[in-house]
């Protein structure tokens, strides 16, 4: 009854999710590996099982008839293809994001998911699983602040690698916000707006820091996120969701509250993996209890496409400083909740 | 050495400030009233001291010999003809806001003070003499988050009379964050813009509710301001304030946190009159310690020109939905800090 | 229709309340003061107000025509003295803590008052005009956490001068919750008990800091204070009430929170002398207004008394290690609430 | 490499624990169940796995070749028996509390389990596993408050059954406060102390409740518990630890922080199986993990008889109303951290 699975790519993300399958998560075990670094591959083999088995490719692992179930977390470019030979093969898949490089690429695995029947394709957006949005979200669905009216929100990380780019903000950063603010609100995005403060000195010359997007859904509600990659002072994430008749915010981290040094005080957080750890276990596991119920529940390939389209529309906005509208294709009923 | 105060208005702004000066404050006490309403008149007579003299109209008022400073609360069309006729007196004058109905009729204030060459003008508002904001001042001042880049604030109401309009939210409510953010960032504002979220439907038919209102600064700071009066939970207000190395947030009222019915809680306020009431107190004894000690330092005709300016292109940008630039004379020399 | 006021002892308390009532309060003016240092007493007239007269002595002041109430800030043994004078030629006065030395001593004036047939003490205990304490009753008193069981209190100081003893832990800082807890509780002391933890480094060794004291009221509610006047960190009161259905505990004061430095924080007070300020000004202008109103509300004379024998009582347990049983005076009819 | 666990008890606690091991935790399975009622045990077979295989007794599951670690949940009286018999089986054991009805039961144990050679058992206090108590153990272990000198805790339910005690506010609720703060402060205690409040209305006539347990350790740390098992609003554990330069509290559970009708709020819990569901997962996670690696490293028989001992402590100053003290044995050197 445990679930096979076999991984594409044993980078940084990839050993962690092996890892999680391995060592933290129930049901499910890895049983081939592939990287093109040989070296990696091998790694991953020494380290947690000697069972495991080495493939040549992608698509051999995909094909081997002892994987019942495919994580691909190979670099970007190469994901629509696995994801389109997995669905070929009618095996599940959890594809870290982006599911493709492109919204036209996101569609095509739309397209073959649907014509394929039934749902395959878990996209690697984890902030649903974690437990303060889905707090937040089950106050809102419970009526207990009205209908959402607004939602601040703000992404700061304290410093960013030289190689980070004001795109970046889009693509890397806000992206995690245009995922779990959909799934919040259960609306969709209608037009982008993006305005920019004037420059920390702690920014690189070549990146514009901070930047503050301005989204609009379909359904009226105004979204302002604050994207802050150099502030300095820890990695922050913010939501607050202001309804008719009350507002609620995404709960913080627990940290332990002292009073020292005429300061009353928590520690924040100044690592990103910190913040998301437990949803990164959870979200994998609800891939793999999805596969062996036969019900995949998470961020869907209609999922990873409306964050592609209202991010290309972010990156628009970005450079025109305009009110950028978006025109997102019509949800497939396959894909209604 | 007692201050004799003159105080044109008697509704419910004047009686509150008459009875500051009698039972509250130091050092200063009312010796002549008027107000059309002669009724009104009387009523503060009897209430508060039979040895104050009532008088037929402002500008007798603000020549009587016994009368050292005015107060001027009465209705807004009428204040700039009466802060100008105390300038040409020579006396110092305290005017609730507005200084005057329009950016053309401050100007004239501002410029009868500049040539009559001392600070005799002191606006009514009452933020910067707030603890919280002047603490958060102190801590922007001495540094302690870097230099500001971005502020988000909210402005709240639980609900508001039937008669306030959408217009009203920027000469009545935002007029407030115009004035105090100018302060708390000692910069001046460079272009409006306003959002409109999804009505709430606790609006009233004619009201807009709630808007969003996007100001930059000269010196490129990007404030958004929520304005939401018919928010039901309380009276709230909000100023998060975003610098290069930190944030800081207006501290909340004081209140006593409970735990109780499945809930850790702190009680709201509802009236927007408790919340500023040290406020109010504090900026009408230092316009009578100023007086006293002949230096002025509140809210100047300066002061009340600019908010008077910013409102006008937030009038402006909530009809345009553009955004709209703000071409503000030079300050004078007279009013720099 | 001014109280004129006039004050013994101008030392840096009784210096703090004539500032106050010259250039803070409403109602009042000081119009004589005394000191056994009569340069003090003149510094203080030229600080002031050249019109203040300066007596040869407290009896001298007391019985001046002028004088119409009382501020005693001598040094404690003298208190018991000027209070019965005052009481003695019938003017109201207000005495910084102690009332009297000794309980005896407190005994005495409650007894000279009652029979002078009407309120004219206020002792200067501060904390029942604290807006926070008056918060916390008022939640009792509404009856929003039940009947109260338990009370957990804090009193922390930075540090102490070298000269603070073990006992000043109950005569100077602990009597001030022996007062106020009185107060929010309506409820009088039954038993004491002092239990003292591991005595903390940086405390002088003459110093045992610091020590629990466990309190039961006639009334069954259990009440324990941590004192610790070496705590380094801060000046930090404390005060939880956990009652029958729910708990409240009293307001932090109001304070900047910020982000910076992997740390959410709050700036804590560290000079005792900022954290009841504004209480300070209210118990005299209660004082000043109920003079006035012929009708003083505040802390009496048979506060005073009850505070003394409490703290007798604690200075017992201090050096037996028991649990100290209280034989407090029945509370006379005059003073019932 | 899978750890074939045999739980005896198939109660709500060991169902609960069986499906832990075979739904959320890595690494182990149920191979074999017993209960006194076979009906129970079917059930569990019928539920998880119908591999699982039933036992006629505890004896014969112990000694089943495959099981390799055992789970004790069975009633308290049964635990001695059991545990001591998987020691001569060699075979590890998680034992729930109460590792054994008396301390001279838990001691049996130890000295088996020192006979033995190494570490066998595990005992079922989770508190050490909840991140909350783990990162507040890391605050001080790190020296940023100092030395330990009080801590403050309070236990707290909303409701009890009828059947609940005034010594089970003792062995069922404050065994836990026990069994963290020596863990917490790695020290052991020296006294026990209990004080009865006012009782509640809300508690049934037969129980105690409030009431106050006042401990002192061997290192001269003060501890006060409060346990109130009718405070109506909430499960509530609260532990703040005062150090000679800081204080440092567990942190609350994470919740939606909302503003509405006039309160700001946050929920709190009210069934205590949500306040530390996740250390449940880890303390098991922790046996497995433990078995697996050769070096158990949990709660052990020696920290069950600790807390026995401090436990019948307790229980006796209940009685006396007297500062009992404890003669706890020597920590055998088998059981130094």
């Amino acid at each position: 009854m445990t679930l096979q699975i076999g991984a594409i790519g044993c980078g940084a993300i990839g050993q962690d999710h092996i890892r999680r399958i391995s060592r933290v998560l129930s049901g499910a075990r890895v049983v081939a590996v592939t990287d093109i670094d040989a070296q990696q591959a091998r790694d991953v083999v020494a380290r947690h099982d000697p069972a495991i088995e080495i493939m040549d490719s992608g698509r051999a692992l995909i094909a081997a008839p002892q994987v019942q179930a495919v994580l691909v977390t190979s670099w970007g470019p190469s994901h629509e293809e696995l994801v389109l030979e997995a669905i070929a093969h009618g095996k599940p898949v959890f594809c870290e994001k982006p599911l493709a490089v492109t919204a036209a690429g996101c569609m095509r695995i739309v397209q073959a998911e649907v014509a394929q029947g039934r749902r395959l394709v878990q996209v690697g957006f984890m902030r649903p699983y974690d437990a303060g949005y889905r707090a937040l979200r089950h106050v809102i669905a419970a009526g207990e602040i009205g209908a959402p009216l607004m939602v601040h929100c703000a992404h700061r990380n304290p410093t960013v690698a030289g190689g980070y780019t004001t795109s970046m903000a889009i693509t890397d950063t806000l992206i995690h916000e245009l995922d779990v603010l959909r799934w919040l609100l259960d609306d969709d995005y209608a037009s982008a707006q993006v305005v920019f403060p004037r420059k920390t000195r702690h920014a690189l010359p070549h990146l514009n820091d901070p930047q503050i997007i301005l989204l609009e859904t379909v359904g009226g509600v105004r979204i302002d996120v604050e994207v802050f990659v150099n502030c300095r002072y820890g990695y922050d994430i913010q939501c607050e969701v202001v309804g008719e008749t009350g507002i609620a915010r995404l709960p913080e981290p627990a940290a332990v509250p002292m009073k020292r040094a005429a300061s009353s005080c928590t520690p924040l957080l100044t690592d990103w993996k910190q913040r998301f750890i437990a949803a990164y276990d959870a979200e994998l596991q609800a891939f793999i209890d999805g596969v062996r119920d036969r019900q995949l529940t998470g961020p869907s390939a209609w999922d990873g496409y409306a964050a592609a389209v209202a991010a290309d529309a972010c990156l628009l906005a970005q450079s025109s400083g305009a009110i950028e509208h978006m025109a997102s294709a019509a949800r497939p009923a396959f894909y209604q909740p």
